[in-house]
């Protein structure tokens, strides 16, 4: 088989590349990685040539090109059908799906407002409005999941749905916007996966500065 | 097995309720079918209580509750797997997969200037900025899945990726969008698809209006 190659942008700040990383890290999917950092003002011409979207993440196995974050996920899950991708019962990825487009689809005012930012250290900035009800949301997406399988992650084991959060894990910790003891345990628990502490170590080695994701 | 209930909007606006509806019709899935109209200057409260997110459409089975179109379609498809929802092929499958979430994260400029509307006629409205981008996207998606399947449908027979783009094909015709030929030909066969036909016959039937998606 071809292999698969990850193409990816800065670690420190690309949420999207992120997920599908850290889902195919976790669940011991063997793939490429290819990093094109976001260093020219317009954007790295590189994104267009290898991506339909001119966006990333985008994988690319021989002649095939996957694009959309959960979209790899659900392919590499499909040729790796022996790793735990996504939760084992059917019903449990009937929920694991969902919550992974809501995420996918939603969620714009926590995005747009607090950027993933590895290397930021914690601090609180302005909020502006629906900021609050996607933390809400969220935190009660999470807590309801955690009940139910009794965690450490949302499903038991981690899963893809874990990886799909992932990155408001980096946003709710670094800007500080929650506090409850059963939410800051998963958030604990997920930073304390090897993937994410590999991740995180090449993350913090970076040396480029996006301004506009420096909040 | 318990049956299937799926929850909808009028079907006369709710895209997103369409889209799992055509693609569990067009496959043959048998389901019930709840239609909640969005009849109440602030939502209809039986939102509240059959959605996680206050939001159609739902999937019910037995306890379990299924939200987000694609997810839904995702479960019907793991659950029904003798119907054919994807394309047969793993490779077609992860690009029938891109392009819906694609369309399931993005488009939003179309998505806000250009309402669905099954009952409106034909005629122009004034376009604001990143409507054209995301036409000439959507059109450039559908002419490479055409050229490589040789249609009629994107990936040969109707699939789920044409389910995710139906609205669209709705909002490009009722607002005249485009003009190329092998596009309106790909809306042609939509349009044409019984299950299609079957929505429509009950949108226009409706009689309720709700002013804001009247464009
Ligand atoms: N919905 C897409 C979002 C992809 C996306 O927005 N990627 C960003 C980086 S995190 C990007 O490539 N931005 C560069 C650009 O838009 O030019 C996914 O899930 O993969
Ligand atoms: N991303 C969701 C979108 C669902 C959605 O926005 N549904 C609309 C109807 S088409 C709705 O329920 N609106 C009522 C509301 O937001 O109160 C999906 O794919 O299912």
């Amino acid at each position: 088989m071809d292999s698969l190659t990850l193409y990816i942008g800065n670690k420190n700040y690309s949420s999207w590349s992120f997920r599908p990383w850290l889902a195919m890290t976790a669940a011991g999917i063997p793939f490429e990685e290819d990093l094109i950092p976001f260093d020219f003002p317009a954007g790295n011409p590189r994104f267009k040539e290898i991506s339909p979207t001119g966006r990333v993440p985008v994988l690319h196995h021989g002649n095939l090109r996957v694009w959309e974050s959960l979209a790899i996920i659900e392919y590499a899950a499909e040729i790796f059908p022996d790793h735990p991708v996504w939760p084992e019962s059917a019903k449990d990825r009937a929920v694991a799906r969902s919550i992974s487009m809501e995420m996918l689809s939603g969620f714009r005012a926590l995005r747009n407002a607090c950027p993933m930012n590895m290397r930021r250290s914690k601090g609180r900035i302005k909020l502006l409005d629906g900021v609050a009800g996607d933390v809400e949301r969220i935190s009660s997406i999470w807590k309801e999941c955690l009940d139910r399988s009794g965690g450490p992650f949302l499903f038991g084991g981690f899963s893809a749905a874990d990886a799909m959060f992932a990155p408001v894990v980096n946003r709710f910790e670094i800007y500080e916007l929650v506090e409850e003891p059963q939410v800051l345990a998963y958030m604990t628990a997920v930073k304390n996966h090897s993937a994410w502490l590999k991740w995180q170590e090449a993350a913090l080695a970076e040396t480029w500065i996006v301004p506009e994701d420096e909040a």
